[in-house]
Protein backbone atom coordinates (compact mmCIF):
# COMPACT_ATOMS: atom_id res chain seq x y z
CA UNK A 1 0.00 0.00 0.00
CA UNK A 2 1.65 3.08 -1.28
CA UNK A 3 -0.14 6.31 0.24
CA UNK A 4 0.84 10.05 -1.53
CA UNK A 5 0.23 13.11 1.11
CA UNK A 6 -0.73 16.67 -0.02
CA UNK A 7 -1.15 19.06 2.85
CA UNK A 8 -3.91 17.75 4.72
CA UNK A 9 -5.63 15.83 2.25
CA UNK A 10 -4.64 12.29 1.78
CA UNK A 11 -5.40 10.18 -1.41
CA UNK A 12 -4.56 6.84 -2.60
CA UNK A 13 -1.23 6.82 -4.67
CA UNK A 14 -2.73 6.71 -8.43
CA UNK A 15 -2.56 3.65 -10.05
CA UNK A 16 0.24 3.11 -12.27
CA UNK A 17 -0.33 4.52 -16.36
CA UNK A 18 0.51 2.40 -19.38
CA UNK A 19 3.16 4.20 -20.95
CA UNK A 20 4.51 6.19 -18.30
CA UNK A 21 7.92 4.98 -15.83
CA UNK A 22 6.95 3.61 -12.87
CA UNK A 23 8.48 5.58 -9.64
CA UNK A 24 9.14 4.76 -6.04
CA UNK A 25 12.15 4.84 -3.90
CA UNK A 26 15.64 5.21 -5.04
CA UNK A 27 19.58 6.44 -4.99
CA UNK A 28 21.66 8.13 -7.70
CA UNK A 29 24.03 9.93 -8.23
CA UNK A 30 24.38 13.55 -10.18
CA UNK A 31 25.97 13.07 -13.11
CA UNK A 32 25.88 16.71 -14.55
CA UNK A 33 24.70 19.96 -13.04
CA UNK A 34 23.70 23.32 -13.75
CA UNK A 35 22.95 24.36 -10.53
CA UNK A 36 25.99 26.13 -8.38
CA UNK A 37 24.92 23.79 -5.02
CA UNK A 38 24.84 20.97 -6.80
CA UNK A 39 28.10 19.15 -7.36
CA UNK A 40 28.74 16.11 -9.70
CA UNK A 41 29.13 12.95 -8.05
CA UNK A 42 26.99 13.88 -5.32
CA UNK A 43 24.55 11.07 -3.81
CA UNK A 44 21.08 11.54 -3.96
CA UNK A 45 18.37 8.79 -2.06
CA UNK A 46 14.57 8.63 -1.33
CA UNK A 47 11.38 9.53 -2.84
CA UNK A 48 10.36 10.57 -6.40
CA UNK A 49 12.59 8.21 -8.31
CA UNK A 50 11.65 7.37 -11.64
CA UNK A 51 13.16 3.99 -12.46
CA UNK A 52 14.49 4.84 -15.33
CA UNK A 53 18.27 4.93 -15.74
CA UNK A 54 18.90 8.64 -16.35
CA UNK A 55 16.33 11.90 -15.26
CA UNK A 56 16.09 15.77 -15.08
CA UNK A 57 15.01 17.13 -11.69
CA UNK A 58 14.38 20.70 -11.80
CA UNK A 59 14.35 21.14 -8.31
CA UNK A 60 14.88 18.59 -5.50
CA UNK A 61 11.41 16.95 -4.50
CA UNK A 62 9.85 16.71 -1.71
CA UNK A 63 11.49 13.59 0.56
CA UNK A 64 14.59 13.31 -1.38
CA UNK A 65 17.91 13.77 0.24
CA UNK A 66 21.45 14.32 -0.27
CA UNK A 67 23.63 11.06 0.59
CA UNK A 68 26.79 12.11 3.58
CA UNK A 69 29.05 8.96 2.15
CA UNK A 70 32.40 10.85 3.74
CA UNK A 71 30.27 11.69 7.36
CA UNK A 72 29.27 7.66 7.62
CA UNK A 73 31.93 5.21 6.07
CA UNK A 74 31.49 1.86 5.20
CA UNK A 75 28.04 1.81 4.56
CA UNK A 76 27.16 0.60 1.23
CA UNK A 77 24.40 2.70 -0.99
CA UNK A 78 21.82 0.00 -0.80
CA UNK A 79 21.58 1.28 3.37
CA UNK A 80 19.19 4.15 2.06
CA UNK A 81 16.69 2.41 0.87
CA UNK A 82 16.26 -0.16 4.29
CA UNK A 83 17.98 0.57 7.26
CA UNK A 84 18.62 4.32 6.96
CA UNK A 85 15.88 5.18 4.17
CA UNK A 86 12.23 4.81 4.98
CA UNK A 87 12.08 1.24 5.92
CA UNK A 88 14.42 2.00 9.25
CA UNK A 89 13.09 5.21 9.82
CA UNK A 90 9.77 4.12 10.26
CA UNK A 91 10.57 1.20 12.75
CA UNK A 92 12.44 3.61 14.81
CA UNK A 93 9.70 6.09 14.65
CA UNK A 94 6.73 3.57 14.95
CA UNK A 95 8.53 1.56 17.84
CA UNK A 96 8.96 5.49 20.18
CA UNK A 97 5.66 6.65 19.13
CA UNK A 98 3.62 3.07 20.11
CA UNK A 99 4.99 0.72 21.64
CA UNK A 100 5.32 1.85 24.81
CA UNK A 101 7.55 -1.28 26.17
CA UNK A 102 8.37 -2.57 29.40
CA UNK A 103 11.52 -4.82 30.30
CA UNK A 104 10.65 -8.43 30.08
CA UNK A 105 7.28 -8.29 27.85
CA UNK A 106 7.02 -10.67 24.51
CA UNK A 107 6.98 -8.78 21.11
CA UNK A 108 6.06 -10.53 18.12
CA UNK A 109 7.63 -9.23 14.88
CA UNK A 110 5.81 -10.63 11.38
CA UNK A 111 8.29 -10.30 8.31
CA UNK A 112 11.33 -10.43 10.76
CA UNK A 113 14.11 -10.17 7.94
CA UNK A 114 12.75 -6.87 6.08
CA UNK A 115 14.60 -3.87 6.47
CA UNK A 116 11.37 -2.71 9.41
CA UNK A 117 11.68 -5.99 10.55
CA UNK A 118 15.54 -6.05 11.38
CA UNK A 119 15.06 -2.17 13.42
CA UNK A 120 12.35 -3.41 14.92
CA UNK A 121 14.20 -6.65 16.42
CA UNK A 122 16.48 -4.86 17.35
CA UNK A 123 15.07 -2.12 19.11
CA UNK A 124 13.02 -4.55 20.77
CA UNK A 125 16.37 -6.35 21.77
CA UNK A 126 17.35 -3.07 23.35
CA UNK A 127 14.58 -2.75 25.47
CA UNK A 128 15.11 -6.09 27.16
CA UNK A 129 11.59 -7.53 25.41
CA UNK A 130 11.80 -11.76 24.84
CA UNK A 131 11.12 -11.60 20.71
CA UNK A 132 9.29 -13.90 18.57
CA UNK A 133 9.55 -13.39 15.29
CA UNK A 134 8.75 -14.82 11.48
CA UNK A 135 10.19 -14.85 7.90
CA UNK A 136 10.21 -16.95 4.97
CA UNK A 137 12.88 -18.75 4.32
CA UNK A 138 15.35 -20.82 6.57
CA UNK A 139 18.34 -18.58 5.45
CA UNK A 140 16.28 -15.72 7.11
CA UNK A 141 15.56 -17.60 10.34
CA UNK A 142 18.75 -18.66 10.64
CA UNK A 143 19.88 -14.40 10.53
CA UNK A 144 16.73 -13.57 12.89
CA UNK A 145 18.88 -15.80 15.52
CA UNK A 146 21.66 -13.41 15.08
CA UNK A 147 19.97 -10.54 15.76
CA UNK A 148 19.26 -12.15 19.06
CA UNK A 149 15.11 -13.45 18.24
CA UNK A 150 14.40 -15.96 21.38
CA UNK A 151 11.84 -17.69 19.34
CA UNK A 152 12.78 -17.43 15.18
CA UNK A 153 10.21 -19.80 13.19
CA UNK A 154 9.61 -19.61 9.19
CA UNK A 155 5.85 -19.38 8.93
CA UNK A 156 5.96 -21.29 5.61
CA UNK A 157 6.54 -24.44 7.28
CA UNK A 158 5.68 -23.75 10.96
CA UNK A 159 2.09 -22.81 12.08
CA UNK A 160 2.17 -18.91 13.57
CA UNK A 161 -0.68 -19.73 15.48
CA UNK A 162 1.06 -22.85 17.27
CA UNK A 163 3.79 -20.65 18.16
CA UNK A 164 1.68 -17.82 19.62
CA UNK A 165 0.07 -20.57 21.68
CA UNK A 166 3.10 -21.61 23.09
CA UNK A 167 5.36 -18.32 23.45
CA UNK A 168 3.09 -16.26 24.03
CA UNK A 169 0.83 -14.29 25.45
CA UNK A 170 2.15 -11.57 23.41
CA UNK A 171 1.99 -7.56 24.58
CA UNK A 172 3.08 -6.31 21.38
CA UNK A 173 2.88 -7.19 17.68
CA UNK A 174 4.37 -5.35 14.77
CA UNK A 175 2.29 -6.55 11.94
CA UNK A 176 3.28 -6.08 8.14
CA UNK A 177 0.86 -9.03 7.06
CA UNK A 178 -2.69 -8.41 8.44
CA UNK A 179 -5.20 -11.54 7.44
CA UNK A 180 -5.16 -14.17 9.36
CA UNK A 181 -1.56 -13.28 11.14
CA UNK A 182 -3.69 -10.58 13.08
CA UNK A 183 -6.25 -12.31 14.42
CA UNK A 184 -3.82 -15.45 15.40
CA UNK A 185 -2.25 -12.40 16.89
CA UNK A 186 -4.75 -10.56 18.63
CA UNK A 187 -6.20 -14.12 20.08
CA UNK A 188 -2.92 -14.62 21.63
CA UNK A 189 -2.63 -10.93 22.77
CA UNK A 190 -2.48 -9.74 26.80
CA UNK A 191 -4.20 -7.70 28.28
CA UNK A 192 -3.22 -4.21 27.37
CA UNK A 193 -1.20 -5.27 24.10
CA UNK A 194 -0.37 -2.40 21.14
CA UNK A 195 -0.55 -3.55 18.06
CA UNK A 196 2.02 -1.56 15.20
CA UNK A 197 0.30 -2.23 11.93
CA UNK A 198 3.08 -1.22 9.57
CA UNK A 199 1.45 -3.03 6.45
CA UNK A 200 -1.01 -5.54 5.34
CA UNK A 201 0.83 -7.78 2.67
CA UNK A 202 -1.64 -10.72 2.64
CA UNK A 203 -4.55 -8.77 2.30
CA UNK A 204 -3.17 -6.05 0.06
CA UNK A 205 -4.05 -7.57 -3.56
CA UNK A 206 -7.94 -8.59 -2.07
CA UNK A 207 -10.19 -7.98 -4.64
CA UNK A 208 -13.27 -5.27 -4.57
CA UNK A 209 -13.03 -4.22 -1.16
CA UNK A 210 -10.37 -2.26 0.58
CA UNK A 211 -12.52 -3.15 4.05
CA UNK A 212 -10.23 -3.86 6.92
CA UNK A 213 -12.15 -6.52 8.72
CA UNK A 214 -11.26 -7.95 12.35
CA UNK A 215 -13.01 -11.40 12.52
CA UNK A 216 -13.44 -11.34 16.29
CA UNK A 217 -13.74 -8.14 17.90
CA UNK A 218 -14.21 -9.26 21.20
CA UNK A 219 -11.24 -9.94 22.53
CA UNK A 220 -9.83 -6.45 20.97
CA UNK A 221 -12.51 -4.82 23.41
CA UNK A 222 -12.00 -7.63 26.08
CA UNK A 223 -8.62 -7.36 26.27
CA UNK A 224 -8.29 -3.31 25.43
CA UNK A 225 -5.95 -3.61 22.85
CA UNK A 226 -4.38 -0.61 21.11
CA UNK A 227 -4.31 -0.78 17.53
CA UNK A 228 -1.82 1.78 15.78
CA UNK A 229 -1.85 2.49 12.35
CA UNK A 230 1.50 3.55 11.04
CA UNK A 231 2.38 6.40 8.44
CA UNK A 232 5.82 7.03 8.08
CA UNK A 233 4.71 10.54 6.43
CA UNK A 234 2.89 11.10 9.71
CA UNK A 235 5.56 9.95 12.24
CA UNK A 236 8.71 9.92 10.83
CA UNK A 237 9.10 13.80 11.15
CA UNK A 238 9.32 13.69 14.82
CA UNK A 239 11.70 11.48 14.94
CA UNK A 240 14.11 12.13 11.88
CA UNK A 241 16.43 14.42 14.08
CA UNK A 242 17.47 11.78 16.80
CA UNK A 243 17.50 9.11 14.00
CA UNK A 244 20.03 10.94 11.89
CA UNK A 245 21.91 11.06 15.23
CA UNK A 246 21.76 7.80 16.56
CA UNK A 247 21.54 5.13 13.41
CA UNK A 248 24.00 5.68 11.06
CA UNK A 249 27.08 5.74 12.97
CA UNK A 250 25.57 3.03 14.46
CA UNK A 251 25.12 1.04 11.53
CA UNK A 252 28.40 2.32 10.58
CA UNK A 253 29.82 1.18 13.74
CA UNK A 254 28.28 -2.33 13.17
CA UNK A 255 26.32 -2.14 16.75
CA UNK A 256 23.07 -1.91 14.52
CA UNK A 257 22.90 -4.49 11.41
CA UNK A 258 21.28 -4.00 8.61
CA UNK A 259 19.15 -6.28 7.03
CA UNK A 260 19.52 -9.06 3.93
CA UNK A 261 19.04 -7.79 0.50
CA UNK A 262 17.83 -9.22 -2.66
CA UNK A 263 19.56 -6.88 -5.49
CA UNK A 264 18.94 -7.38 -8.72
CA UNK A 265 19.98 -6.15 -12.25
CA UNK A 266 18.15 -4.02 -14.92
CA UNK A 267 14.94 -1.99 -15.56
CA UNK A 268 13.44 -5.34 -16.92
CA UNK A 269 13.39 -7.34 -14.07
CA UNK A 270 10.77 -4.04 -11.71
CA UNK A 271 7.45 -6.29 -12.74
CA UNK A 272 9.09 -9.89 -11.43
CA UNK A 273 10.38 -7.56 -8.20
CA UNK A 274 7.58 -6.45 -7.44
CA UNK A 275 5.78 -9.78 -8.05
CA UNK A 276 8.54 -11.49 -5.66
CA UNK A 277 7.96 -9.01 -2.76
CA UNK A 278 4.37 -9.68 -2.62
CA UNK A 279 4.55 -13.66 -2.44
CA UNK A 280 7.63 -13.17 -0.25
CA UNK A 281 9.92 -15.37 -2.49
CA UNK A 282 12.36 -12.04 -2.04
CA UNK A 283 16.15 -13.07 -0.26
CA UNK A 284 15.93 -9.72 1.86
CA UNK A 285 14.85 -5.67 1.01
CA UNK A 286 14.36 -5.87 -2.39
CA UNK A 287 16.49 -3.57 -4.92
CA UNK A 288 16.88 -3.46 -8.63
CA UNK A 289 20.21 -1.80 -10.22
CA UNK A 290 18.94 0.41 -13.34
CA UNK A 291 22.63 1.85 -13.71
CA UNK A 292 25.50 1.31 -12.34
CA UNK A 293 27.92 4.07 -10.91
CA UNK A 294 31.71 4.40 -13.26
CA UNK A 295 33.89 3.80 -10.86
CA UNK A 296 36.99 5.97 -10.77
CA UNK B 1 -21.83 -5.41 25.18
CA UNK B 2 -21.21 -7.36 28.40
CA UNK B 3 -18.04 -8.83 28.38
CA UNK B 4 -16.82 -11.32 31.75
CA UNK B 5 -13.67 -11.57 32.48
CA UNK B 6 -12.11 -14.95 33.96
CA UNK B 7 -8.20 -14.63 34.58
CA UNK B 8 -7.12 -14.72 31.26
CA UNK B 9 -9.96 -16.12 29.58
CA UNK B 10 -12.09 -13.82 27.92
CA UNK B 11 -15.70 -14.64 27.17
CA UNK B 12 -18.64 -12.59 25.88
CA UNK B 13 -21.35 -12.70 28.79
CA UNK B 14 -23.85 -16.15 28.18
CA UNK B 15 -27.18 -15.22 26.87
CA UNK B 16 -29.55 -14.49 29.31
CA UNK B 17 -31.49 -17.71 30.35
CA UNK B 18 -35.23 -18.02 29.74
CA UNK B 19 -36.81 -18.35 33.62
CA UNK B 20 -33.83 -17.02 34.90
CA UNK B 21 -33.22 -13.77 36.57
CA UNK B 22 -31.10 -10.74 34.77
CA UNK B 23 -28.35 -9.32 36.34
CA UNK B 24 -26.46 -6.05 36.18
CA UNK B 25 -24.92 -3.01 37.52
CA UNK B 26 -26.70 -1.89 40.72
CA UNK B 27 -27.19 -0.50 44.29
CA UNK B 28 -28.56 -2.03 47.24
CA UNK B 29 -29.06 -1.80 51.24
CA UNK B 30 -28.24 -4.70 53.37
CA UNK B 31 -31.64 -5.92 55.36
CA UNK B 32 -30.53 -8.82 57.40
CA UNK B 33 -26.88 -9.83 58.16
CA UNK B 34 -25.84 -12.87 59.59
CA UNK B 35 -21.96 -12.16 58.84
CA UNK B 36 -20.59 -9.42 61.86
CA UNK B 37 -18.67 -7.84 59.21
CA UNK B 38 -21.60 -6.44 57.38
CA UNK B 39 -24.44 -4.27 59.04
CA UNK B 40 -27.84 -3.92 58.28
CA UNK B 41 -27.99 -0.54 56.78
CA UNK B 42 -24.95 -0.33 54.60
CA UNK B 43 -25.23 0.19 51.49
CA UNK B 44 -23.45 -1.81 48.20
CA UNK B 45 -22.90 -1.02 44.64
CA UNK B 46 -20.92 -2.55 41.43
CA UNK B 47 -21.17 -5.82 40.04
CA UNK B 48 -23.37 -8.62 40.29
CA UNK B 49 -27.02 -7.37 41.19
CA UNK B 50 -30.11 -9.61 40.03
CA UNK B 51 -32.84 -7.44 38.75
CA UNK B 52 -34.83 -8.60 42.01
CA UNK B 53 -36.35 -6.72 44.78
CA UNK B 54 -34.57 -9.03 47.54
CA UNK B 55 -31.66 -11.31 47.42
CA UNK B 56 -29.21 -13.66 49.20
CA UNK B 57 -25.54 -13.18 48.91
CA UNK B 58 -23.17 -15.93 50.17
CA UNK B 59 -20.06 -13.81 49.68
CA UNK B 60 -19.24 -10.06 48.46
CA UNK B 61 -18.87 -10.93 44.68
CA UNK B 62 -15.59 -9.64 42.52
CA UNK B 63 -16.85 -5.94 41.61
CA UNK B 64 -19.31 -5.19 44.33
CA UNK B 65 -18.34 -2.82 46.77
CA UNK B 66 -19.62 -1.11 50.31
CA UNK B 67 -20.19 2.73 49.81
CA UNK B 68 -19.12 5.52 52.12
CA UNK B 69 -21.97 7.50 52.36
CA UNK B 70 -21.21 9.32 55.30
CA UNK B 71 -17.65 10.55 53.28
CA UNK B 72 -18.95 11.93 50.34
CA UNK B 73 -22.30 13.74 51.57
CA UNK B 74 -24.82 14.87 49.63
CA UNK B 75 -24.72 12.66 46.64
CA UNK B 76 -27.62 10.39 45.37
CA UNK B 77 -27.33 6.69 45.35
CA UNK B 78 -27.76 6.97 42.13
CA UNK B 79 -24.40 8.46 41.84
CA UNK B 80 -22.93 4.93 42.38
CA UNK B 81 -24.23 3.64 39.10
CA UNK B 82 -23.43 6.93 37.08
CA UNK B 83 -20.11 9.20 37.97
CA UNK B 84 -18.79 6.83 40.58
CA UNK B 85 -19.69 3.62 38.54
CA UNK B 86 -17.86 1.73 35.71
CA UNK B 87 -19.54 4.77 33.63
CA UNK B 88 -17.45 7.34 35.09
CA UNK B 89 -14.00 5.19 36.15
CA UNK B 90 -14.27 3.85 32.98
CA UNK B 91 -14.16 7.57 31.26
CA UNK B 92 -11.60 8.73 34.18
CA UNK B 93 -8.93 5.33 33.52
CA UNK B 94 -9.90 5.35 29.76
CA UNK B 95 -9.11 9.29 29.29
CA UNK B 96 -5.95 8.81 31.05
CA UNK B 97 -4.04 6.09 29.57
CA UNK B 98 -4.83 6.54 25.90
CA UNK B 99 -6.48 10.67 25.08
CA UNK B 100 -2.85 12.26 25.13
CA UNK B 101 -4.40 15.42 24.95
CA UNK B 102 -2.57 19.02 24.60
CA UNK B 103 -4.07 21.88 24.90
CA UNK B 104 -6.00 23.53 22.03
CA UNK B 105 -7.16 20.03 20.23
CA UNK B 106 -10.20 19.00 19.58
CA UNK B 107 -11.90 16.32 20.74
CA UNK B 108 -15.56 14.54 19.58
CA UNK B 109 -17.38 12.87 22.39
CA UNK B 110 -20.47 10.59 21.14
CA UNK B 111 -22.98 10.05 23.62
CA UNK B 112 -22.36 13.04 25.43
CA UNK B 113 -25.00 13.08 27.62
CA UNK B 114 -24.08 9.80 28.88
CA UNK B 115 -22.12 8.67 32.58
CA UNK B 116 -19.71 7.84 30.22
CA UNK B 117 -19.06 10.99 28.08
CA UNK B 118 -20.44 13.39 30.77
CA UNK B 119 -17.43 12.44 32.84
CA UNK B 120 -15.12 12.17 29.34
CA UNK B 121 -15.91 15.79 28.64
CA UNK B 122 -15.14 17.59 31.55
CA UNK B 123 -11.54 15.87 31.78
CA UNK B 124 -11.17 17.36 27.87
CA UNK B 125 -12.01 20.42 29.59
CA UNK B 126 -9.89 20.63 32.25
CA UNK B 127 -6.76 19.45 29.31
CA UNK B 128 -8.52 22.81 27.52
CA UNK B 129 -9.36 20.97 24.60
CA UNK B 130 -11.92 22.36 21.93
CA UNK B 131 -15.18 19.95 22.67
CA UNK B 132 -17.50 18.77 20.05
CA UNK B 133 -20.17 16.50 21.31
CA UNK B 134 -23.14 15.04 20.41
CA UNK B 135 -26.41 13.84 22.08
CA UNK B 136 -30.24 12.32 21.47
CA UNK B 137 -32.43 15.59 22.45
CA UNK B 138 -32.75 19.10 22.75
CA UNK B 139 -32.62 18.89 26.70
CA UNK B 140 -29.66 16.84 26.52
CA UNK B 141 -28.07 19.06 24.01
CA UNK B 142 -28.67 22.09 26.75
CA UNK B 143 -27.16 19.94 29.46
CA UNK B 144 -24.16 19.93 26.89
CA UNK B 145 -23.75 23.38 26.84
CA UNK B 146 -23.93 23.50 30.54
CA UNK B 147 -20.77 21.38 30.90
CA UNK B 148 -18.72 23.83 28.63
CA UNK B 149 -18.92 21.85 25.20
CA UNK B 150 -18.19 24.39 22.46
CA UNK B 151 -20.15 22.53 19.38
CA UNK B 152 -22.76 20.92 20.98
CA UNK B 153 -25.45 19.62 18.58
CA UNK B 154 -28.50 16.84 18.64
CA UNK B 155 -27.61 13.87 15.89
CA UNK B 156 -31.17 13.21 15.28
CA UNK B 157 -31.68 16.32 13.76
CA UNK B 158 -28.27 17.62 12.56
CA UNK B 159 -25.77 15.89 10.45
CA UNK B 160 -23.08 14.48 11.89
CA UNK B 161 -20.43 14.07 9.01
CA UNK B 162 -21.41 17.65 8.47
CA UNK B 163 -20.70 19.34 11.55
CA UNK B 164 -17.20 17.31 11.92
CA UNK B 165 -16.63 19.06 8.38
CA UNK B 166 -17.05 22.21 10.30
CA UNK B 167 -15.52 21.92 12.99
CA UNK B 168 -12.81 19.42 12.74
CA UNK B 169 -10.47 17.87 11.99
CA UNK B 170 -10.81 16.07 15.31
CA UNK B 171 -7.48 14.69 17.24
CA UNK B 172 -9.36 12.54 19.63
CA UNK B 173 -12.72 10.69 19.30
CA UNK B 174 -14.61 8.94 22.19
CA UNK B 175 -16.58 6.29 20.55
CA UNK B 176 -19.74 5.11 21.83
CA UNK B 177 -21.79 4.27 19.42
CA UNK B 178 -19.57 2.94 16.20
CA UNK B 179 -21.12 2.51 12.97
CA UNK B 180 -21.57 5.19 10.47
CA UNK B 181 -20.12 7.74 12.93
CA UNK B 182 -17.51 6.21 13.27
CA UNK B 183 -16.36 6.46 9.82
CA UNK B 184 -17.16 10.11 9.54
CA UNK B 185 -15.14 10.32 12.32
CA UNK B 186 -12.13 8.71 10.67
CA UNK B 187 -13.10 10.94 7.44
CA UNK B 188 -12.33 14.26 10.06
CA UNK B 189 -9.20 12.92 12.00
CA UNK B 190 -6.38 14.49 12.18
CA UNK B 191 -2.99 12.78 12.01
CA UNK B 192 -1.83 11.59 14.72
CA UNK B 193 -5.71 11.17 16.36
CA UNK B 194 -6.67 8.54 18.93
CA UNK B 195 -9.74 6.73 18.38
CA UNK B 196 -11.23 5.77 22.25
CA UNK B 197 -13.81 3.03 21.72
CA UNK B 198 -16.25 2.50 24.21
CA UNK B 199 -18.99 0.92 22.33
CA UNK B 200 -20.76 -0.27 19.83
CA UNK B 201 -24.64 0.85 20.47
CA UNK B 202 -25.39 1.14 16.77
CA UNK B 203 -24.01 -2.01 15.49
CA UNK B 204 -24.27 -3.92 19.10
CA UNK B 205 -27.28 -5.66 17.57
CA UNK B 206 -26.42 -6.48 13.95
CA UNK B 207 -27.20 -9.75 12.99
CA UNK B 208 -25.27 -12.82 11.88
CA UNK B 209 -21.81 -11.08 12.01
CA UNK B 210 -19.59 -9.61 15.61
CA UNK B 211 -17.03 -8.92 12.67
CA UNK B 212 -15.77 -5.06 13.22
CA UNK B 213 -15.76 -3.72 9.69
CA UNK B 214 -13.70 -0.38 8.94
CA UNK B 215 -15.69 0.81 5.37
CA UNK B 216 -12.54 3.11 4.15
CA UNK B 217 -9.07 2.22 5.82
CA UNK B 218 -6.89 4.05 4.00
CA UNK B 219 -7.43 7.18 6.09
CA UNK B 220 -6.61 5.19 8.82
CA UNK B 221 -2.99 4.50 7.56
CA UNK B 222 -2.54 7.86 6.30
CA UNK B 223 -3.07 9.35 8.91
CA UNK B 224 -1.49 7.04 11.85
CA UNK B 225 -4.85 6.65 13.25
CA UNK B 226 -4.22 5.10 17.32
CA UNK B 227 -7.52 2.53 17.70
CA UNK B 228 -7.91 1.74 21.89
CA UNK B 229 -10.52 -0.26 22.34
CA UNK B 230 -11.16 -0.03 26.01
CA UNK B 231 -12.25 -2.89 28.64
CA UNK B 232 -13.47 -1.80 31.93
CA UNK B 233 -11.84 -4.69 33.74
CA UNK B 234 -8.29 -3.91 32.13
CA UNK B 235 -7.99 -0.33 32.38
CA UNK B 236 -9.62 0.75 35.60
CA UNK B 237 -7.68 -1.02 38.45
CA UNK B 238 -4.42 1.09 37.62
CA UNK B 239 -6.43 4.46 37.92
CA UNK B 240 -9.11 3.39 40.83
CA UNK B 241 -6.78 4.77 43.81
CA UNK B 242 -6.61 8.08 42.10
CA UNK B 243 -10.26 8.14 41.22
CA UNK B 244 -11.42 7.55 44.61
CA UNK B 245 -9.12 10.35 45.94
CA UNK B 246 -10.31 12.73 43.84
CA UNK B 247 -13.76 12.39 42.02
CA UNK B 248 -16.33 11.40 44.81
CA UNK B 249 -14.88 14.76 46.68
CA UNK B 250 -15.55 16.88 43.64
CA UNK B 251 -18.73 15.51 42.95
CA UNK B 252 -19.68 16.39 46.30
CA UNK B 253 -18.77 19.77 45.73
CA UNK B 254 -19.66 20.20 42.74
CA UNK B 255 -16.94 21.03 40.53
CA UNK B 256 -17.40 17.91 38.67
CA UNK B 257 -21.18 17.60 37.43
CA UNK B 258 -23.43 14.40 37.21
CA UNK B 259 -24.77 13.09 34.00
CA UNK B 260 -28.63 13.23 33.91
CA UNK B 261 -30.68 10.10 34.84
CA UNK B 262 -33.54 8.45 33.55
CA UNK B 263 -35.15 6.40 36.73
CA UNK B 264 -37.94 4.45 35.91
CA UNK B 265 -40.28 2.50 38.58
CA UNK B 266 -40.65 -1.49 38.64
CA UNK B 267 -39.21 -4.43 37.55
CA UNK B 268 -41.87 -4.67 34.62
CA UNK B 269 -40.05 -1.57 33.10
CA UNK B 270 -36.51 -3.44 32.77
CA UNK B 271 -37.20 -5.17 29.33
CA UNK B 272 -38.33 -1.71 28.01
CA UNK B 273 -35.87 0.28 29.26
CA UNK B 274 -33.29 -1.93 27.36
CA UNK B 275 -34.87 -1.53 24.19
CA UNK B 276 -34.90 2.33 25.09
CA UNK B 277 -31.33 2.65 25.88
CA UNK B 278 -30.65 0.74 22.25
CA UNK B 279 -32.96 3.46 20.81
CA UNK B 280 -31.01 6.19 22.23
CA UNK B 281 -34.99 7.14 24.15
CA UNK B 282 -33.83 7.46 27.30
CA UNK B 283 -33.26 11.15 29.05
CA UNK B 284 -29.60 10.11 30.50
CA UNK B 285 -28.34 7.34 32.33
CA UNK B 286 -31.04 4.50 32.60
CA UNK B 287 -32.05 3.02 36.12
CA UNK B 288 -34.41 1.08 37.54
CA UNK B 289 -35.69 1.50 40.86
CA UNK B 290 -36.74 -2.78 41.25
CA UNK B 291 -37.26 -1.84 45.51
CA UNK B 292 -37.19 1.57 47.52
CA UNK B 293 -34.93 1.37 50.73
CA UNK B 294 -37.30 2.55 53.78
CA UNK B 295 -36.71 5.73 55.17
CA UNK B 296 -36.27 6.22 59.03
Amino acid sequence: MSLLIRRDIWVLKPAFEIGQPLAGYGVGVVLRSDNSDVVVGQHLHGRGFIFEQYFVLLSLPLGMYFIDKHGHPGLPLTTYLGALGVPGKTAWAGWKDFASSKKGETVFVSSGASAVGTMVIQLAKLDGLKIIASAGSEEKVEFLRKLGVDVAFNYKTVDTRGVLEREGPIDIYWDSVAGETFNAAIDNAAAGARFLECGQMTTLNSVGSHALTINNPMPIFGKSVSIHFISSFVIIPKHVEEFYRVVPAALSAGTLLRSPEDVRHGLECVGEMIRAVQSGETKGKAMVVVGEEAQD
